[in-house]
């Protein structure tokens, strides 16, 4: 039987939503070893919409989960109808949406917090024993969710957000952008990305390998 | 020295847009063989934009080339600033937005017209002998705007927008979506992606071989 691996997303663009390229080459991976995909975002709106050409605010209101159904070609849930039960692992990539829509990092830095449903599920991955994979900068957000834990995560090697994850309560490793952190005590896997970059081709190696350690994790 | 590649985006959404999958395996093909890429998209208003949950149309205007900057992260250019001297090739990915935004092959099918910033740069890479790929229902606007030199071109098994290439001048040879079509007395190549699917490491195989011939073919 195939496993099943959420997709957690967070709008639709690096820097209002989720990380396009990431969340494709995530789809990609998970699709060649066989996985089922569920995509999945919260119902809310967008802190804000950003021009991607100029990265100045726009005078619009956009919704994270209609937006996300953009990279999920239509096949999304809203994340409230889902729990730990129906799927055997959680992936959520990066961009801004992670740190501005699935938190407030983005705007709090360590004193965020973290949307109630995002919280809930990543608390019920964890319970579950079932693992967590975490993209460029999800893993902060992760660590605030998880603080109780500990979480031993990844953001490449940006010391500012690795000091808000140790203040948050975790442990950062600086990590390569083709590598990933494995934290085997919470199933948890991390991976810089773009954090890092500097190309597609670049990412989707750290990404491959998370996707692949994801998976081996799974009971 | 690194060859150069238009990447012709139409918006970001499958529905409304550029397909995002098809465009991001482009540009993780086209980065893994070392090209360089200018994602470029014309400054119009969408025709509309989709709710990609329920494929609604949403009371909203957006612009092609700021949603394009999504995919692109940032760096995409005005189409009208650029000429065949800037690229050595051109490939456009699918989604509605190449029949809805480049052309209107989406309303009108045979008797369609191409947005003229898009007829002219596909004219000017013609009369450069310069390569043109074309992904999912792409082809059937780039056989509009080329149709004098009748094009050879795949959608993949679709009747209907088969029979319209025909009208429109082409021919439409039937492909799986693993596979291409190369009309190599106009440098065109074409590959069926999700005018097929199923799925994104299906449509990633023909896309890898789109990329791979189209670089193949830059003198």
């Amino acid at each position: 039987m195939s496993k099943k691996v959420g997709v957690l997303l967070s709008g639709c663009g690096v820097f209002d939503g989720t990380e396009i390229h990431e969340s494709v080459l995530t789809l990609l991976f998970l699709d060649k070893v066989g996985a089922e995909v569920i995509c999945t975002a919260p119902d809310m709106n967008q802190l804000h919409v950003i021009n991607h050409m100029t990265q100045e605010v726009m005078d619009e209101k956009r919704n994270v989960l209609i937006e996300s159904a953009r990279i999920a070609r239509g096949n999304v849930l809203d994340l409230k109808t889902l729990g730990a039960n129906d799927m055997d692992a959680i992936i959520i990539p990066g961009g801004f949406g992670a740190a501005k829509n699935l938190s407030d990092f983005a705007l709090k830095g360590p004193e965020c917090e973290v949307h109630s449903q995002v919280k809930r599920i990543l608390a019920e991955m964890l319970k579950a024993k079932k693992p967590i994979g975490a993209i460029c900068i999800s893993p902060a957000m992760v660590t605030k969710a998880l603080a109780d834990v500990h979480p031993e995560v990844t953001i490449g090697i940006d010391t500012g957000t690795a000091a808000a994850i140790e203040t948050m309560g975790g442990k950062h490793l600086s990590c390569k952008v083709a590598d990933i952190i494995e934290d085997s005590s919470n199933k948890i896997v991390t991976t810089p990305a773009y954090m890092l970059g500097p190309g597609i081709k670049d990412v989707a190696v750290g990404i491959e390998k998370l996707v692949n350690k994801v998976l081996d994790l799974v009971n």
